[in-house]
């Protein structure tokens, strides 16, 4: 298992500031989450039901016929390499951690490819299977739907599955291929950890043809997403109006993020409405600065870069702008 | 996997009864579980964390030195099998299903074992694995801890494990050996979801020795519950005076359903505080003639067997009351 969690309790220890008064941008959360109404007693007291209204509200709002709600789409991630046998199997890399470590957890044959090398490395080689993260993160980098469609086709021709994980698409849904995962060998990993903001919730989506649904059903085991839990995602995928807003506001908060890191000399080397990443040689410096000044951020180490989230509030985004500008001279670009 | 859920909307649709008119006996879980409060909004937001109150607020509530949360016992019940190789598994039975299901598709060689014959099976038999419900569901049967010390000894002393499901003994603590799991061998599963009422939450745990958690955990992968039911849990496991208040309440609860079976004609065969269960030629007759009248039990095909579960409120008791008086003559033993 990767290590996970605890960073901000570790970052507090470390540089003696009190938990409180951390401003946390290590995450690509969005920090103005769906707000969660009262939850009812029953879905606390009672097994949580297939029956309920989460699927019906998951397949209209990603505009698919065929879906699973998983615990996160961790819990998809961990499991999709065990439907499969030992594969050759190709990541994006950069890209989230937890995929190439859970197909290596089951002894494939994992090749690292980069963004620009996919295609090409697509056409010369016979790999079963593709992993890609679209928009990828944290580089941010974007694969268009026909780009997609035509590696997916390649790949479902002698068998094979193109694994796409959308977990930041829900602001920009055009990139977005979930309609089309009626498609032998289409897999769609979606979540709402991200832009509704629920990543506690612990609740996700597979999107794909049902014999593998029905396989990864199997595995996961009945009841593995929480009564309240399954309300509020049935009721955020629902709110269209909260939706539309969000989708606005996030787009504004993402170029906010990247003209006031640019304005520090910090141009962003890509990113989404949630996250700004910067590949540069004083990644840790500026890391480590911004710790100094009670400012979490997200250190890569391969490549050497580093990622911003979102602040909360505006007081938040004035206390960036302000730490930003205090940092060292010499450790912006 | 084994069906569930649905049940009662079956039942609704079966006898044309709406779904708010019924009285569900169905299950063995607390109808006056504990009253969640408000939640943070922090624990919708952000991941979950093993670093919250959880582990602590467990740990002191079973009395046990190591443990691991986990996604209701279910999510044991399933992992576990996948931990051994090729074990010759010795099962109580009649007992909760999932568990044979479980280490039966894990490919293990599988012996029933009925309550009486336990002892004796273990004592002529090389077992690598005993698997125990204790109380037992349906049957409430109970084992002392002086027996279940000795066939632990047995099966630790050749690598073996004793694996208890404790999921109904929190109204009878005396009878756990919760404090022994700090031994080799010893595994028990706990849960939220009867004693709590928490069935929803997804919150269970597992008492063992650490390498096996480790491996458990590993297993797993992170974030498998959500962060509002580990705040719930947390809070739960530490409200004594609820726990308190609660046991008496379900040991009253539960000595009145049995009076009132048996007013009825229906002496159980056995029992916990949250459920009663009768063995008897007319269990399908009675499940019928309950669910014509509004009243959902858990009927058993082998052996069979009818379980009534406790009531919700006062008016709950006086349906049940006067639907058992007027079910139709030589339909009660």
């Amino acid at each position: 298992m990767l290590e996970h969690g605890g960073k901000l309790r570790q970052a507090a220890h470390k540089y003696d500031i009190p938990l409180e008064n951390w401003l946390d941008l290590s995450t690509g959360i969005n920090p103005d989450g769906w707000p969660v109404p009262i939850i009812p007693s029953s879905a606390w007291e009672r097994l949580p039901e297939d029956e309920d209204e989460l699927i019906h509200a998951a397949k209209s709002y990603y505009g698919a016929t065929h879906l699973l709600p998983v615990a996160g789409s961790q819990a998809a991630i961990q499991t999709l390499p065990l439907l499969r046998k030992k594969s050759r199997v190709a990541i994006l890399s950069p890209a989230y951690a937890e995929h190439a470590h859970a197909w290596k957890s089951a002894e494939h044959d994992l090749t690292p490819l980069a963004f620009e090398d996919v295609e090409t490395a697509m056409n010369t080689n016979n790999f079963d299977v593709l992993l890609l993260v679209n928009p990828n993160n944290p580089t941010g980098q974007q694969f268009s739907p026909e780009t997609l469609l035509a590696l997916h086709k390649k790949l479902a021709g002698r068998g094979g599955w193109l694994i796409i994980d959308e977990a930041f698409v829900d602001s920009t849904p055009d990139i977005s291929l979930a309609a089309m995962t009626h498609q032998q060998g289409l897999i769609i990993l979606r979540s709402l950890g991200k832009f509704f903001g629920l990543a506690g919730a612990r609740v996700g989506f597979v999107l794909a043809e049902t014999p593998l649904l029905d396989a990864l059903k199997n595995r996961l085991g009945p009841w593995t997403i929480s009564g309240p839990a399954r309300f509020v995602a049935s009721k955020a995928l629902q709110d269209q109006a909260w939706q539309e807003k969000m989708r606005l506001q996030l787009n504004h908060e993402g170029q906010r993020l990247k003209k006031l890191l640019s304005r520090h000399g910090l141009e962003p080397t890509g990113g989404t409405t949630l996250f700004q990443w910067l590949c540069c040689d004083h990644a840790s410096m500026i890391h480590e600065n911004m710790a100094q000044q009670g400012i979490l951020t997200r250190l890569f180490i391969d490549p050497h870069s580093i990622r911003f989230g979102l602040p909360n509030s505006e007081n938040g985004w004035q206390r960036l702008d302000l730490a930003l500008s205090q940092m060292r001279p010499g450790v912006s670009s």
